[in-house]
């Protein structure tokens, strides 16, 4: 489908023309027009509407056409039908973002209008991000096309990670969390239908984008296998990629075609796919989120040895069983450092792997426990926080900190609870060290970083 | 291991002791004295501890058998060794709760200990809760043995589940949680090491108990499985048993030894005994979570057809994913009652299964796609909202119960996002409807609702 290759200009645009724009708060234009400012676009930023000469105060252009600038992007917020007239005479306009809904996920008249729309822009060379979708939030350029209010939906500050999706809705929950959780990103692409630009042309873009650390994929389909794996293969090369497949089973495969007009094909063949391009593969949102969160901290680990430490002992046992499901490997610790961790331990604890310091543990014992665990060979250390027992204080976040600063291995905090619980997660990840809520969740993300799912 | 079945008086004691009574804020003995005082236990509390004439004012006994009362719980909050000299001239105590570490789980010395603990126990004919356990935590008889402190894990209302857990870890965390969530408990028995009251025993005692609606357990081994199998067989046709079976992987398996000295077993032989027993089995924490927050609310079900209502393509694609992985059925709507929503809906919507109402929802149009959804026959309803779409307000709330009320079908509300989501999830929840975070728990919780994993 795609035109050229270069989409670069979506990602540092000069001028955005937002086309439908109104100054009524509850439309999308104007959510966009607010967004924009909001997030700092340093470019310029034309509105277009035969129906108003000012909004806001600002100049309203009757058409793209009056406008005598190049448009590097603009971006439409029109009834479907709306976005092919406007479309039709526009001379001036590299590349469109079209939030519109209407088009191929709506049946033969949808279809149609997709067509036509696709036949134009073939026509002109205009390069196009959606229909039906949320379009671009980026943080390095400074532009948010994401019409949910910001009340409704948190912005997200700046990161490493990009993200690639077909689903606007998945995109919504997985900003709006992460930004209530302080984690950040680089660029975000919704394309909803894919009328032409998609996941491999964006992350041919990504992969040599410097802001751009981690790629992160929500997947229905993918448009054009063959060049996705080969584009994949070379991004993963220089940077991690996980991806999650959505639509793998007969329900799910029948809404993805009335979602996005996908057709999702056999889940087998996208397995194969994706580890032949070296992407990690992650389930559902709740994989995602994981890999989100890990990802935005640490890199990827050459082995896959866990260590595990604990204050409870059924978390530990919940953590080494997810570990070992995923192809971790929890091997015990040598004799020697068993033997070093009873003499320096209370009596109660079990020097296993989990290490398991029990109720009775104290800040202190944590430090012990992992300074000799973490002269073995280990890639990952799971460090499980229950706050109950009385001994522990706040200032396990800067000890275990400084432990993870010192030997430079990736540690996972996991600490499942309530109201206390929650307020120590913040003093951790404003130290930046990612929390995990739940066991099952700690030993994915250690199954991301090394590497995935076995 | 059981002596006699009856251990209902653990439930219903009129007297208590704390063994090892403390001045000392931070003893375990001291945060149980608060916590009997805070939940309003009615019957008589005596405190025993030779060091002490009083403790804040209350008569501290030298030993217990200077009380003069029959002690129908008496809880020790002492070293190992200390627990056995203790008991062993004690004449007038007919249950023991030992919170104490330091036996089984500690090797050889405190294997020895806990023989002597049995042999003690079943010579005089006490009961033993414990050791190496959190105790009772009961919102019936007003009993809570957990030694942690309510800053640090908040206390559960009263409510129709029930617990038992051979970790007390799982049940700090599950607590927890769960108050911050405002779900209610009747009855929680952390059990620990197991020496005599074991998940056997309590089963039997919960299986008539009218104030536990549900059972939910955490298993790390089961002390006698044929006996287990018969007791639970019996119980889980008067009310529903989950079940979590942790320990299932090589280091998991280890690590349980370590932990409450349990000899975990085949997990298929655990499998296949939840199954003749017809206990709905659950996988790990998350699974657990779930299974307590859905019944907390719903009963079981007796099919397995899922209608999904979503404002969000990719939440409800991923939702059908997880419920077919699940083995729930996630049937279409048949083509009379297609024609009516398509007559209703604004025409992006699909209405399939999920019927997609798109970000151009309304308040109503949920309405409209679960009056003629709840037509058919499905058996659970999961409601996703997603809360960016500008017009979908705080009313949805009521709306959505109402039509529950109405229809009286099961309703899972599947609500990922951040912190206005959280917010309107509070709302849900005071109205008596449990949100779940992401697609897949909210697939889980329908999953237990029909009686799990297929």
């Amino acid at each position: 489908m795609s035109i050229g290759t270069d989409i670069s200009f979506f990602f540092s645009p000069k001028s955005i023309a937002i086309v439908g724009a109104s100054p009524i708060p509850e439309k999308p234009s104007h959510v966009i027009l607010g967004s924009l400012k909001r997030i700092g676009f340093k470019g310029a930023i034309y509105l277009v509407n035969p129906k108003y000469s000012y909004i806001n105060g600002c100049k309203c252009y009757r058409s793209i056409a009056e406008i005598k600038d190049d448009i590097d992007v603009a971006i439409f917020a029109l009834p479907a039908p709306r976005v092919i007239e406007c479309l039709k005479p526009v001379e001036n306009v590299r590349g469109a973002i079209i939030v519109s809904a209407g088009f191929k996920e709506m049946g033969d008249a949808g279809r149609r209008l997709e067509e036509e729309l696709k036949e134009i822009v073939e026509r002109k060379g205009i390069r196009i991000i959606g229909p039906n979708c949320l379009g671009i939030y980026d943080t390095v350029s400074r532009i948010d096309t994401f019409f949910i209010p910001v009340d409704r939906m948190k912005r997200l500050k700046r990161g490493g990670l990009s993200i690639l999706t077909q689903s606007g809705s998945f995109a919504e929950m997985i900003v709006d969390e992460m930004a209530s959780e302080g984690i950040g990103v680089a660029r975000i692409v919704s394309y909803g239908n894919r009328v032409d630009v998609g996941e491999t042309d964006c992350l041919n873009f990504l992969m040599d984008d410097e802001a751009t650390k981690v790629i992160v994929l929500y997947i229905e389909s993918v448009d054009d296998g063959r060049r996705f794996v080969d584009v994949a293969s070379r991004c993963t090369k220089k940077k991690p990629v996980v991806a999650v497949k959505v639509g793998k089973r007969e329900a799910g495969v029948h809404a993805a075609r009335s979602h996005t007009g996908a057709i999702c094909g056999r889940y087998e063949i996208y397995r194969a796919a994706f580890k032949k391009a070296g992407i990690i593969e992650v389930d559902g949102y709740e994989g995602l989120k994981d890999a989100c969160k890990v990802l935005n901290t640490y890199g990827l680990v050459e082995g896959k040895k866990v260590l595990i430490v604990t204050d409870g002992g059924g978390v530990g046992i919940s953590i080494a069983d997810t570990c070992e499901d995923l192809g971790l490997e929890v091997t015990g610790l040598t004799e020697e450092t068993r033997k070093r961790l009873s003499s320096k331990l209370p009596g109660f604890s079990a020097t296993g792997n989990p290490i398991d310091l029990t109720g009775s543990v104290t800040d202190e014992d944590y430090v012990i426990a992992l300074e000799a665990g973490l002269r073995e060979e280990y890639d990952i250390v799971i460090v499980a926080v229950l706050w109950g027992p009385p001994e522990i204080t706040e200032r396990l976040v800067d000890k275990l900190k400084e432990v993870r600063d010192t030997y430079n291995k990736p540690m996972i905090v996991c600490s499942p609870g309530g109201e206390f619980t929650r307020r120590m997660a913040k003093h951790f990840e404003e130290k930046g060290m990612p929390v995990f809520y739940t066991p099952e969740s700690a030993a994915r993300a250690a199954a991301v970083l090394a590497g995935g799912k076995r």
